[in-house]
């Protein structure tokens, strides 16, 4: 499938349930999946997917991802409220990795910043470059 | 590491050297490094590096990846010239993703598109919007 996509001219298609088929699921089942802004182009965070995430955020329009520490479905935003509007979805050249234009509410982050990539390397130094925007208390309810 | 930074107030730092010895590979030990293009804001790709590759990209400026497939070090445009100069370089909240601003020389896909993700789901169909800026037969010469 990948390499067919590879050699099909611009703006030629193919079936989506075909594609979903051929995905190179990881050996836990999973596929990486970048969040980025749709407007903005931030990129937010990575998370993974299984096979019911992904589906189920291509039906609702609303990301779904698969928890590796709690092992379960993670409805971005139901704790938090801070949701995420798919905008778009796209697979990568060997379809082994998704990118996602979104629309996050708030923030993205679990420490409640907007996005997940704030631990900048700077020379010989790691510096947080980030404010938090809401406190975690606050959007967890911890 | 990582829950340290997450409390440590904006523009606060700590050594490069402690990081990289927190860094939670995966069992292959690797982490995903997702490139996006520092001033269009593009997401060109996502790949993976080992400590090697990610000590080598941070000291020479220049990104290297680990190869998967190939099972060795790849100095992203060894093969083709389609280099990436390293911008900025940064850690996500625990640590297992980076995100990578770099200035991509040319195409950064292995099939000669300006980025991996051309593969845009549609409704019920997968296009492919993206065309081939150079053929990978001159790439790699093929």
């Amino acid at each position: 499938m990948w390499k067919m996509l590879e050699t099909l001219p611009a703006n030629q298609s193919v079936p989506l349930r075909d594609v979903l088929t051929q995905i190179p699921w990881n050996a836990d089942g999973l596929i990486p999946a970048i969040a980025q802004q749709y407007d903005t182009k931030e990129v937010l965070m990575l998370a993974w997917m299984n096979a019911q995430a992904l589906r189920e955020t291509l039906e609702k329009g609303r990301v779904c991802y698969w928890s590796r520490s709690r092992q379960q479905l993670w409805r971005k935003g139901e704790s938090s409220g801070q949701i995420q509007e798919l905008k778009e979805a796209r697979f990568d050249c060997d379809g082994d990795t998704l990118l996602l234009q979104v629309d996050q509410t708030g923030p993205a982050c679990h420490t409640g910043r907007r996005d997940c990539f704030y631990n900048l390397v700077q020379g010989d130094r790691v510096v947080v470059d980030q404010p938090v925007l809401i406190d975690p208390e606050a959007l967890y309810g911890k």
